[in-house]
């Protein structure tokens, strides 16, 4: 008998995936799967890619998750604060939402609206000191996908003094799945194959989130939706403050991560690597022109940038071998 | 220690998918991938999806081989053969290529060129009586990915006699990898994005395959490339014999199938669905207006098409269960 | 002074393709364009491809049509019928919708349901005479985009008894603009990209429109949605009748045809040449196997499938040559 | 009889789009459309798009080519300068290659290799002062397609001072029609697909060009391929000097440009609205949390990043209204 999981919100494309890996994870029994206006609804009619899993949707509701060892939630941000209060402290609980990332309720308040729930154990293993963090506790919030990627681009090189902690330029794409699964006409496949578009440019949410996690004191962040299902692609630039060789520094940092691969010299991330897995590349240099470190880092928005991650968050807090259920080889081509 | 296996001709596509599905089983040790002009080359290099994999391509000759308990050979139609007369019969063989496949030596000839290898036990484990052969052999013929997609929707309705075997019409539409990875103009993404191109439409080389296999004795095959990297639909028409329903008999004949799911009625497969998985996805109805049967199947080229199917009947050659090392889940979206 | 033209629906994708087409020709002057919800809109903030055009949308509605000499309607199956009745009869009109297009009342209950309206002439100007009758019309039901790409294919070759008009099977594949542009959540980006699916199989609502347009009298035609903005590929085969060479047949049928192109042989048609044009590309063959005839045609079903085709009619209703304003070569790649 | 063009090149993706306009442009008759491996074949059979026009390429030679009013060359960067200087002085000449771009000759060395073969006249009218030394040359340089997405977004705020010259930053992705159509591995649908890829980070070549047409003084650009076939979308952000009004900026110095739409105020643009089209969008706002300025720039890397603009500076210099034969409405969906 393994350890019970429920996952709340999991009709959602994160919720989907975060069941795939859990159907896969040889110590986690999936119990419980939720979900709004599916529940009563089989799991494989929303998810057809499960064809084989025998589960219906339970509706969203304390009690459906209360006798699980461990619950995900996947909700929409601003939903989870509740439901996770209604849990007792005895169930482990993976936010995937942003209700409790932000230390700084005024951020919060700002840019999700309402009040602020408070911040929990920020779910990103790779920063320093955070794999025990997570190991002690019982709640965690997951990272964002854009701030997973990005954090794992800049983050030791402002530790490490190696570039300005502000103006830091950030350009990063995504696939579709990072926009959801609520039927919005400028998320048909009509308009996004063969189109990028940016979006909320100026102002984006994650930019505390990211600031908060890196040590970044200004940053400017220019989302992009781009054609492909899966995959963010986050191009960052910074102002060295000396002669550190970027490349490196990222090195050094994730020398002992499974996860996090600093490709060799020349070689460049691409999105499509890690298509299913949990993984994340990197790649840096100086420009020739402008002086500026430029960190590529790239991940699937839905693996390390959503439910990977949280697997490999939850495995920490249950004492299992961060890997275990994850796998670090992208479905590719 | 694991179970010793090779991969000869592992820098294609279905190659790489074989190091990715061998890297995660449970019981095979991966011991050698082979490659022609990429000999010398880390893997990373070629399939930078496998980041963290520390291995060099051995060049593909024999000797790199035979040490193997298995070889899995993923090399171009015609070059199979001759590898797998060098290696000692006490090395088990899994053929991708079509050397093998075909029973009938005139129609191997008039559609490949060349002589005849002789046929091998077809690696279809739900064929009928099938699992038990590719369980004895040491030496499999993979199926070819149409042939996969076709025979799955088509073979129990002719065992069944609820179709007629002759005048039966496919189209069939592939994702891109299925064309490999030679560098071709007319595969380049910008000629495949936005477009679906039919090819060799008339005379397929698979038909022959399709028809050994499925009992068919007239069937017209236009296959289709289509915008995408993986994935292949096949629909299959056929006249049909009498008043047999014939998602019923599929569903009948796949009842203890881990891997090929008939879909609740009213829902169709769609390849999205199978992709990363070995699995394949089947539907079935009678058309209205010319009573015609028509069958739908979809399954992902390189997994229920080439590297999943291979590791399946190379589980069952080495007495493992079926099903270990592989996901009936797909990668979805 | 040009001549007059009213769009009505032109918010929808047809619709947005028609306001660029009449955009650019050379005699028409667009003086309405209409829509419900975007009604007050301009028309740039919902097709933002027009930017330039300075126009906004009218609401729906008779008065908003009747002093144009021609308009075309790009709304729903089913609304089409209600406002062209009560246009002037001098007021041109070439509708895009289904309402006017069977002969058979029944079978237009049987698919679309409500009350048949009654066959206008139909807006196939490649079929023989109907050029001089659309010509003559006041009033012309343009075609439904599968059976613009199947009739073309498929009408000469059962009017010169080269093949059997029973026993005809056709799978077509479109991109996602023919499915509309309503927010629905299997049309979003991150469903349909990577994917291909059927849908309405065995009993699809075109078919009746085939078999009337092109004289087969069964029929089965799987309709397909693949991962592309734009484009139909159809695959039609049927019995031959006797050893007539079927691309010869259709050569003769299109050789004065301006839009219509027989391509050399051993050129197979692909949907991206089509793209942004008003052409049909069409190749034939004898399958080796099954002795089936086998044709391909692809079109951009916004183009000759939808808006051109419409334009097209309209030229020859106007008395202007059938080309003008409209373009024989696709935007490719 | 009209003014008569011949395409040196023509075998290429910017040699087809130019094929394409020239064959819709009401004053150009396209006369002669040369090509290396494949000259002496039908245009058709490499760009199976323009299926109608009865044109065989010749070979790249100066004497297929001096009969004609005005040349485009559409060659690889390297190959136009001596085609040109083979040219008698009274042919026209529109270079889409790089040769004759740049003032600074040891900057071509340094990127390109080889000598330099000196500045033309840069073929971007919307400059101040262009339009009238474009109309007054015979040798024009037209843009690179980054350069032109770029420059149209940057230039102006230089230009008033709004932002300071140095520590530009930009990333822009581009459709993979802009890396050729050289059979390249990496180039296949299989790999570009559902994938993002930077390529040429820290020193591209296109930089010297940007400075020179910005006056930008520091400039980083990271190029991302994306799977798109065409379209470049550049964020381009830079420091800001004062309080100027990026955005109102921008709209003064487009205020009579027929190609170049400043969106309304909250629409940012994307590349599928330019598709097919000679227009570029902009839009332009000041981040929040860095105070960088940013702007948005939209174009179709063969249309205004490449034969849309070449056309436009031949309208030009032939005397003609610099719209014609040009569309600024973008094939979308």
């Amino acid at each position: 008998m393994g350890i019970r999981v429920a996952v709340a919100g999991a009709s959602g494309y994160a919720g989907g995936e975060l069941l795939r890996l859990i159907a896969g994870h040889p110590e986690l029994d999936l119990v419980t799967a939720t979900a709004h206006s599916q529940a009563g609804a089989p799991v494989t009619a929303v998810h057809p890619q499960l064809a084989g899993l025998d589960l219906v949707f339970a509706a969203t509701e304390p009690a459906a998750l209360a006798d699980a060892d461990l619950v995900f939630l996947a909700l929409p941000h601003g939903e989870s604060a509740a439901l996770a209060a209604a849990l007792p402290e005895s169930v482990r609980v993976v936010d995937l939402g942003a209700d409790h990332r932000l230390r700084d309720a005024a951020a919060w308040s700002r840019y999700y609206g309402g009040e602020h729930a408070g911040a929990w154990v920020y779910g990103l293993p790779e920063l320093p000191g955070q794999r025990a963090r997570i190991a002690a506790a019982t709640r965690v919030a997951n990272t964002g996908c854009y701030a997973a990627a990005i954090t794992l681009a800049l983050a030791p090189l402002v530790a490490a003094g190696a570039v300005a902690p502000a103006d830091v330029v950030v350009v990063a794409a995504s696939g579709t799945s990072g926009a959801g699964r609520a039927a919005k006409a400028h998320l048909l496949g009509s308009e996004v194959m063969g189109d990028l578009s940016p979006y909320k440019v100026g102002a984006h949410q994650h930019v505390p989130e990211i600031k908060q996690a890196t040590g970044a004191t200004s940053l400017s962040l220019t989302p992009v939706l781009a054609p492909m299902p899966r995959g963010i692609l986050a191009t960052v630039t910074a102002v060295p403050t000396g002669d550190a060789d970027p490349r490196a520094v990222l090195a050094a940092a994730y020398a002992d991560s499974a996860f996090v691969h600093v490709l060799p010299e020349g070689t460049w991330p691409h999105t499509a690597a890690t298509l299913g897995a949990n993984s994340c590349h990197l790649q840096a240099t100086v420009d020739v022109d402008s002086g500026r470190v430029i960190v590529v880092s790239a991940i699937d928005n839905l693996g390390k940038g959503a439910a990977g991650q949280a697997v490999q968050c939850a495995n920490l807090m249950l004492g299992l071998p961060e890997t275990t259920g994850l796998s670090t080889y992208g479905v590719t081509p």
